[in-house]
């Protein structure tokens, strides 16, 4: 077969695929042979993390009440090596990418992932509520433990939760990988950045999109298909889009959004509120209100 | 760095994790070491039994016509004895978290896994129904094999059909495990008591869901974003949701709901009606209905 | 238990699984032994490909400048034999299902492959655009390789570009289980037959249908939960589906279509268009149209 | 660092490597693409293997009397398959680097490995007795199981027994690939050539060497260290050496032989001799021998 | 191919497999559906092993000096439960086998378990010290860490110090199954049994053998190929093997044993003695002996 | 069960095996974290270095000769990057034993390995003779490529010749262990030290010894249970080993040496000499010897 005598064009193709590519380069060179972050080890991490939440649940071994220290405290050290050099990838990632160099990634990424361990307590209490929200407020939730090992909505709020407090301490790409994971296992993509106060309830979830600039409030519920994003993006003079403004809904307290409805801007929607299925809004609405389409029976 | 010095500050942390949660425990502990359900086992079990309805499309033999008795033999053995174990430990799970022990757990697994295997050539005959609609349903399927390989719908209705067997059997928390699977991989959201008739197609899938009391006759048709879903919870004197009532649709046989389509509470959606794209239903409609927006075109 | 004792019953269900299911065969057989294509190696092939398109960023290799061509050329080579073998595959399945005999699908398989290979340069650049519509497009990115990385939309319209250039070349099959990989992980469903032009974004992207015959110019960017899709499928006298008609929408260049909005059949949404979100749409626009629902704000 | 700049020095000893080697070609380039004979697949054979003769012992499954026959039956068609394409590499090996092409290189391993599960039977009455020998010999073995799942000479001499029949029936290249892996995990090489009675046990065995022409009765016993070899190699007139001559030794029925003794050459041990450790023999014995080193105490 | 058509052969050969063998059967059936031992989870118990003995050596763990407590505790109670386990299994396997059912074997093998733990310290102490017989007796180590890192002395003796102390535990088959590992990867032999003092070194090691009844002082040093085995096996009054009688040599402190040597039967070295290469001994010698054989130089 | 309640026993073990050892720390911990040598990886190294000295032979891909030099490039530029980091440790680890720290250990062991690779094209030549004096030595052998592709004696020389390379470079650590996996895998234990001549052959293999010191000249052959030993060990004043002294055998060209035999000490067998079976040898003999046990018949 021509093809393959002489390999000759294969490497034609290979010199054109090694050539630069239009608008920007397609090949990633970090700075000291540093690699991209390992999504393999980003699993183990997570793995890991919920085993730390949910002992017994999750992860490989038989804890009983008596062992569980033991576990936990290999388990976290384990969580501080793996996630420290993963963060130093993701620092460097973004200084290759940014051209902005900075100097000690190594200690910097050390001091970041302590202080993520420290707040995994309260992240464990914050999960606890979000469980409880999930087991009361499904009809076909049998135990609190069904919602902990089979509910999206816990997989997804798990995730957040996590790569909330890593984008919180200003850690670069790991946040998004960890969102995007419960993305593409639930269909609920939180960004990492959204604010999302205690017991956190999502009803089956695929299809929810919460941004970047998100305020929850404790107690609310969504359902599936609901979308809290923005409207326009403000771009600067040179028509390049201004990145960080807030630009997405606040939820006070104990709101409720039924399945496929769109709020969509800086709204506030009061406390109390519930927005019907499939609704459009892209207002505030006051405490108490009741929003449905004019078009529902 | 001072985090690693005397793991002092570890300790710390895993004495916040290993002591109690608020709202409940999140930590799990099945009454004789039996540990959860394994994942990866029932990924095994969701294999074997594939392999068992599709043979020659998955599973590891090149099997034949000649040799397919031995392999299905083997395999339904081997489902036997691994399905029996995962009921066991999903018997013991839901034992432990309701405080309501049962005994004899091992020997009531055996007898749901036989019961359930009885069952499988019934759900292999309704499956070939539901490849048989997805072929004459989809302009696209070139052949019925490509919608058994391919096609989330098969494997969404395949997972859901084995999923209802069991809840049928009484089985705990492995029928979740198994529409949950198919929910992460195909968007499409069916709970194992939905009772689902013959000749079943979702097309395209993404954000369907089907609730625990729905009742789908024979030869209906869905489309992605639909919602069979309920209006509002029934709750107890004090306050706790009643679980297990009926508050889903009913379709009649040949009964269409095109794409985002919302349909709540116990209504009864009458043989051969179509729900055009995007309505908000909730409320019965009669036979040969064609229901659609007044936005419309 | 008498569920094993001496077999007995496992006999029977194998027995009943075994021969002939209602509607048609529900077992493949290929001719002259030939399995079915292999997901395991489809999967390699995909992550080849990627470590390819986009060096540094995927694939085991920390590759430098220096030493990209030699693992670039390798990793070539072995996507051609690891392709071909595939290709042969999907062929021979069609055969079997469409008791079409073709001969020679060893070397038709290997034709395909190579010149598959030889799109690869232009897929390429293709990509190159579509990152940068994805950086450009979405105020939440940091960095265009962060898209590259973790954005469902690079992914899924990776996938595509590769499925479509192989079902342009008339690869059966094996398009179709890229783009449902796709689908699977990240909720966008894009058939392999749709034409996309050059810097494509899919925002979230949860729920997006792309129909087989759509047209999409360049510069479009749809939202999640978009279905451009038909409206309904002519069947010929004898009441069967006459398949490949085109039936999907044209999008000319520059077109945004909103969250949840529904096209439908063969129309045109001419130049610059922008939709609205949950807008539903089943005529053409002329270009530079905006079109909103009359219950939005 | 110079090596890495431009890739100039592994351009420079890549060329070298693809170049031709002194003496033979050292590349494998087997005749229509087939490859290598995969260890990894033979050790599956091996394991399977193991399973059909020992079950219970080894295999995945909890195999119960009443479940065997299923589990067998769907083994020995996978064994099937799998040899007939080892075999099939096999010759197709030894074509290519003898240069003596034959046709029909697929239906000719299908029936050798057909024939060779015929003979498998056989095998497992044989390897019965070499067990019970293995019990009766030693005092240190508890039960017979004892011996199947732990002693090197039931491993060592299950591989002979399906390496012999191989060889038997002119399989080339996999009968060695068998008795090579026995050889690295036990220390006992046996040529697949040897012929070997009932009831034979290897004690210990590390550096047991039996040659390709050794004849053994039954009823025999080896210990650690013994050689059965030969003393000089024919050679024809052009000086090479003449392949597949007799000559290594025979040994009649119920004949031991202790550790580190050397015997060599076609001599014939007579029936119940016994050859002390360490002893060196390059002669024949009378039955009934009993042959000790002079400085011997 | 007859072999295929029907696959009537196959059932043969089956049916013929799965009737009862000559002398003994050959499929194991344990009491209680228990399985055999996993070799492939004492390969991991032996790993954990290894990592808790040796610290920074093996395991997966960048162990620091701080954090090592954590993974220790951790490390320990995975091992309990591991073992526990698989003695559980040896126990039933030995149950099985030798008709003489136990009851309680479950708490049988947690209490044999735990003692095996209480033992461990001892064990490492011992093995501090073979470390350094391997550093100060071989002229080619470098580092005490090279010889536990790379030395299958030290490979054989970790092995055989864990396998003696199961089986002074009164453990049954498991401590085989450990001792058979490392005979299969050094090619040293010892049985569980031996008896072995502090400071032990083996150099080289392949092919040597240490009986069952060996009683070995501190001290001492072995090399490639010796045999410490025995004479003649006693009989009783039917012609069955006695097992368990004293048939080894007892080696006194400080012996020293040449590569090839034989030493067989109830004899003892006296201290200090040191015995020549592929010397001949079946009796005893004084304290301070040099025994040689009377060819060498 | 008192073990488990509490753990308190758990914690006693832990306190034992966490405090230092006699004789002897028998943690490792490295300087800067960097971990032991990876068992794992060196295989991948050596699996690598297998596939570039015979392409075909070994590697997962079907090479053809066009495509060859394609996957050689790429293979040894990952081999670079591999060993490169495995010499690291190596040097680190031998640092952190030896407490003399080096500087630029990451620089220092990209030289070796580079200087390493530039010798690999002279030992694929050396190899190449290895091979044919397999094959021309073994009346057993069939074609060349079995000898590669089974033959101990192969594995075992290319273990070697790329162990002693290294060796050569002053890597530390690194040459041992690849030695070692030989030893374990063919019971041939041949010190990264000697230095070996064109066309060696080792048939059969088991316990085969060659010492640190040893010097082959070229077409030697050896067969199993051979050692070239040294007699006793050099101390200095303090009684202390001293390491690296010429103490073993020289061996000149063609020389052969029988089964058994043992050879002591820094003796000279001269040029064509053969040494019989078993014999005991410390003493050097002239060219063209032949030396046979006085007791040989």
């Amino acid at each position: 077969m021509p093809f393959r005598r002489g390999g000759r064009q294969i490497e034609r193709i290979c010199d054109a695929l090694c050539s630069p590519a239009p608008y920007q380069t397609m090949m990633h060179e970090s700075p000291g042979d540093t690699p991209m972050p390992s999504l393999e080890t980003m699993g183990e991490i997570m793995s890991r993390l919920r085993a730390a939440l949910f002992p017994g649940f999750f992860g490989n071994t038989r804890v009983s009440r008596h062992s569980l220290q033991f576990h936990m405290a290999a388990n976290l050290d384990s969580i501080f090596t793996l996630l420290s050099e993963q963060i130093r990838r993701g620092v460097c990632f973004t200084c290759a990418e940014t051209k902005s160099m900075r100097a000690h990634c190594g200690s910097e990424a050390e001091e970041k992932a302590a202080a993520f361990l420290k707040a995994l307590p309260g992240i464990r209490d914050m999960l606890a509520g979000d469980v409880n929200a999930a087991y009361a407020g499904d009809p076909a939730a049998k135990t609190p433990g069904e919602t902990i090992f089979c509910y999206p909505s816990v997989t997804a709020v798990t995730n957040h939760r996590i790569a909330h407090a890593l984008h919180t301490l200003g850690v670069p790409l790991i946040p998004r990988i960890i969102s995007e994971t419960a993305h593409s296992a639930t269909g609920i993509d939180i960004h990492p950045g959204a604010s999302i106060g205690e017991r956190f309830f999502i009803d089956h979830g695929t299809g929810v999109v919460i941004g970047e600039t998100c305020i929850i409030g404790s107690g609310c519920r969504l359902y599936q298909g609901v979308t809290l994003g923005s409207v326009s993006f403000d771009k600067d003079e040179d028509g390049v889009l201004i990145k960080g403004l807030p630009r997405h809904p606040i939820l006070e307290d104990d709101v409720t959004v039924y399945a496929g409805a769109t709020v969509l801007g800086r709204v506030t929607l009061g406390k109390g509120s519930v927005i019907g299925g499939n609704v459009w809004l892209t207002r505030s609405v006051p405490p108490g209100s009741f929003i449905k389409n004019s078009f529902m029976d």
